[in-house]
């Protein structure tokens, strides 16, 4: 993983539970599977500990660890890590993605409820203006707002179990989820298209695939009622800015990208002065205190192999494919 | 009530419940019991349907209806409408206060979220700059963020509930709510000067009474923390602005003020540029669709009232005393 990471996923009481698990060595920390320090250490390594900026574990990283049995990820997707070779070796791999997932919930909790009440346009007024007019604001609030979510992704589902305590009406579009299933979950399945011409607040969670690529396009977005919010913390790639702009620019929907292609934006994008438009710096994932979260998974990972505990976040080859 | 509300209070749907259970004119609304429409009316009134903008129902209006014995009240506090009168006739009051909270202890859910990982700073920066750094972002996040709530009302309470599924640390400052209470609501219970010290945001969710009149004042301010976040949705009274301004002025705290006093505030104040001052107009409570839901508290309640079951809403002479 990248060095410098380490202090923040693996904090002294988290990093102090690893070694009382096993027999680690906290000083070794390398970005390269060919490094000659890892290279020799690998000879003997049962279990490693990988985070942002692991390369891919290839067959020539593999044949150098005869003992590798477990792959624990402190991080969010396995997709550059584990490689077609991790699988048939039959290697345990788990991952914090469920950790990582938490942080862009919330992230999109907090956007939904005050965009609900249209709170960074109404603060924007309050300052331009320096007055406002007491009584009732119309056409705002949370008691039945539409919310409809695109893609039951860890993200995805994190976010409809937050947004149960709320008046909010969810719906869900997501090709790989049964009507039934999303009614279990609480929310009313819907067509993409559909989704889109009901939702007052639309939030993104599904796949950067080659499929999802640009599945915000100038038809889809057209399909959003006026004053309609479009949400991105997803990748980039699922919106097409080019169509997203002139929906933005005369002010018809508004959008929170946390996300962009590319990025960060060209310094001259006009969506960095839009007042419609709130571009924030890819920050709804995880940041700060919650890495050290993704190292909690990690140890109680840990603690579950060396128990002979089934793992609660394993990876499953297959549900990968489809997967973020 | 102000009459242009009554449509958002009670639309059709919810018109329709009242019209269905008793009998009530949609037509003859007041602001003021000294309409002789009113007056006339009263003398039949059983049960009165109140809101925004109800005068207080003092001994003359009482006079003036001699069968009445209920009041629900479509908003928040009763406050300014139950006179002494009010209690000694022994009436029943309700109030849809409750429904009124909710939004508020939403708006600061999100705010909490958002403010946790410095959103509106980081937008802001990435706005000015027009790039931004890769990597984990240090100081930032709620996992295990230390949030401390002052006031246990029941705006307080209903955020308590809400901040249960996330990795925050919640201590409560409220001198009406014993230790053991406050540890069953899952809360740390703290005095204000610790809980002051201690947490990295504080929401005020106190009454405005003589005795929380600048509550946070020099001494107060002065406790928080670097880089600690205030948060106020009470009332204005309850913040020294004179003593808030140098501590935001530099930069050492930030502060989300939906309440003012005045409010609006002077044209002129410098609180309405600081980049880290978040000046929203008075927008936390019920607008908009939220409205609907305090009539849709009031429909609930006179069908209990009819059925003879006890209401869910009914105002406490004695509570009302140390509450908003």
């Amino acid at each position: 993983m990248t060095a410098k990471n380490l202090p923040q996923l693996f904090p002294p009481e988290t990093m102090a539970r690893l070694r009382t698990a096993v027999d680690i060595d906290p000083g070794l920390v390398a970005e390269d599977f060919t490094d000659p320090r890892i290279r020799a250490a690998l000879q003997k390594t049962e279990i490693l500990i990988t985070g942002w900026g692991c390369p891919p574990l290839d067959e020539r990283a593999l044949a150098a660890a005869p003992r590798l049995r477990a792959v624990l990820h402190a991080a969010g997707t396995v997709k550059g890590l584990a490689t077609p070779a991790c699988w048939e070796r039959g290697l345990t791999i788990s991952s914090a993605a469920t950790a990582n997932a938490l942080p862009v919930a919330e992230y999109t909790l907090g956007v939904i409820l005050l965009a609900g009440k249209d709170v960074f346009g109404r603060r924007e007024r309050y300052r331009e203006l320096r007055t406002f007019t007491r009584g009732i604001v119309p056409g705002v609030g949370n008691f039945g707002r539409r919310v409809g979510i695109v893609g039951a992704s860890r993200i995805g589902r994190r976010l409809i179990e937050l947004l149960r305590p709320f008046d909010l009406r969810v719906s869900l579009a997501d090709p790989y989820v049964d009507p039934a299933e999303a009614r279990a979950l609480g929310v009313t399945p819907l067509p993409l298209d559909e989704l889109l011409r009901t939702s007052e607040i639309v939030t993104v969670h599904a796949p950067a695939t080659p499929e999802t690529r640009h599945m915000f396009g100038r038809r889809e977005l057209a399909l959003m009622p006026d004053g309609a919010v479009l949400i991105n913390t997803a990748r980039g790639s699922l919106v097409d800015h080019d169509a997203l702009l002139p929906e933005v620019r005369g002010g018809r929907i508004s959008a929170f990208l946390d996300v962009t292609e590319p990025e960060p934006l060209p310094a001259d994008s006009p969506l960095f002065d839009l007042p419609n438009v709130f571009l924030t710096p890819h920050l709804a994932g995880s940041h700060g205190n919650e890495v050290a979260r993704m190292g909690v998974i990690v140890a109680d990972e840990l603690d579950r192999l060396l128990a002979g505990l089934p793992l609660a976040h394993q990876v499953d080859r297959a549900a990968l494919e489809h997967a973020a």
